[in-house]
């Protein structure tokens, strides 16, 4: 049995789409459990709706919800230990759950996270790992916005996070990792970069491949399984995708819808054109993970759908029976030993 | 007249490329003239094909030309003076050009550029200035590789010097100006792009409309006119965005064989694809600028077609006509005479 902490409170709609989401997750893993942290008036009448899901569910009432414009260190005094947010974060930490889940605000989401789960030994910073759908199937591109910046050394550490990850999600036994940078000759790249793909090189971990550097283009070619950056680039080049996604099915729709034959080529087209949004939507591939901190968190994209919120859910629900958390620990622990071969167990 | 100095060896196809694609511009622009440097060899028997590019343009026979791989350091060393590209530039510093056209790489188009014709004064460092294809028309973007980051100073040069190019390619009395940056609250970016917001603000420049941070998917949706950046994002934002617009054509045109509905759907809107893909096609908007030294230099992709590099002359064109450099000058002028009131003309 996996045990889902929801914060049924969280994104634009709140429990209007977490908890359809979650009675659609559970069909497909009917062996999920729930512990659901919303606001009574709001949760009740939808929960009575599904009745599978209120049975294979407990409901706890919390006294406030974070807002989705609240700022971190705001949403941490208002709503430490009372939140929905926190509750449903706290329940990993205590052991009542395997994962929590959220559509809340990332960087309250992000804080009180750290502050409630701490970070794990031997990582310095916490990642936000997204899944990318690429021509291939899907990448992990690792950090996606946790913090600003990171040296060799902390690269070095999402390139672990990730390949366990990797390993976790597409079950591969030894996925391929890249790091992000530029093809400018003789400027390849930031100092640290260059560090980091020293580092991993000489690593050698049994754990992942290093394939060396990725640039921009290859994220969605699918060239590597896991592409590390940090934080910074990493958010500015999935939301420019985004961008660059929506920016091309708008002038599609406006190219379909110019000319008549257009229009009936369109008609003849449509489950063709379904099956590209399909694959490209990126609720299929809803979930961002938390990396690196001392309990699996999900973050689900603010604006989903139910069908969107039950993929965020799928993620944690793969990421709990694969037990992410321990692979990173041991892989960093191979990682650790390697270095100090000197220094006994206790030291990783 | 505008004189245009082209580097025939450059790009993946050199002269079959370049000389097609001078006969192209020359069309649009009668009043062009062209100084062509090549190895006679293999510009000669194509030149006689284009007589009116013939009589509009010089040819001149040069010893050698420099390799798209070759090492910026490499190609300066075993270049200077003598090859294609060192001597197309070195037509616009001594000023028998206007401008200079090269499909050659990056990395040493750059390296001689610099060494050629030196950066401009109040210019800590050149960057390349891309023209990205936005919902609304196009947007610039800089810096997309000329160098790896960049501190506050610099990114306020790349604002003056992009707000510059815009005015001359799109013929704007004030473009609106937007910093790249992430959205998450509280980590709100790195302290160069934040402190270079607080220093464009207070310039209050007349020559720009400072709209202040926009994300990733702001670029597509053409929320300014320039996007700034520093060198290491900004050619990572333009390579995942090249990669997604490679990526969804090719999972369309594979949905759009699977079936024969959707052939024949496809058949019918083949129009409506054909305007799509030329609003996307990035040789309509070929050109990288490089901007911030004491001549224009454009930089055509390397492996585009003759109507591509035809592109890259309407840009270059474009910007000598509309006497960029004198543009930017002006406008670093007006920001340190603001900055320094006490100090006299000589001092800017």
């Amino acid at each position: 049995m996996i045990r889902i902490s929801l914060d049924a409170m969280g994104g634009d709609f709140g429990p209007e789409v977490v908890i359809p989401g979650a009675a659609k997750a559970l069909e497909r893993h009917p062996d999920a459990s729930f512990l659901i942290f919303g606001l009574k008036a709001q949760c009740e009448p939808l929960l009575a709706k599904y009745p599978k899901l209120g049975d294979r569910s407990v409901f706890h009432d919390c006294e406030l919800a974070v807002g989705m414009d609240e700022k971190p260190s705001a949403a941490l005094r208002r709503g430490r230990y009372v939140s929905t947010m926190w509750r449903a974060i706290d329940a990993v930490k205590v052991g009542e759950a395997d994962v929590v889940v959220s559509a809340g605000n990332t960087g309250a989401l992000m804080a009180m996270a750290k502050f409630c789960l701490r970070t794990m030994a031997n990582v310095e910073r916490p990642a936000i790992a997204g899944i990318w759908p690429t021509l291939k199937g899907e990448s992990i591109v690792l950090d996606i916005g946790a913090t600003i910046g990171a040296d060799a050394q902390q690269l070095l550490d999402f390139a672990i996070m990730g390949g366990a990850m990797a390993r976790s999600l597409f079950e591969l036994d030894r996925p391929t990792v890249g790091l992000l940078n530029v093809g400018v000759e003789e400027v390849k790249g930031q100092e640290e970069v260059k560090e980091a793909g020293r580092l991993i090189r000489e690593a050698n971990l049994p754990t992942i491949s290093y394939h060396g550097f990725v640039e921009g283009d290859d994220i969605g070619r699918g060239t590597v399984d896991v592409v590390v950056t940090e934080g910074f680039t990493g958010n500015i080049a999935l939301k420019t995708a985004e961008g660059t996604a929506r920016q091309i099915s708008t002038l599609l729709r406006e190219a379909m819808s110019r000319t008549l034959l257009a229009k009936i080529g369109y008609l003849l087209a449509k489950p063709a054109f379904d099956r590209l949004r399909e694959k490209m939507d990126p609720n299929k591939v809803n979930g961002g993970v938390f990396l690196g901190l001392n309990g699996i968190v999900i973050k689900s994209h603010g604006g989903t759908t139910a069908e969107g919120f039950a993929a965020a859910i799928d993620v944690g629900y793969d990421m709990a029976r694969n037990d992410l958390n321990a692979k990173i620990a041991q892989d960093l622990k191979i990682y650790h030993a390697k270095r100090q071969p000197s220094a006994g167990p206790e030291a990783a």
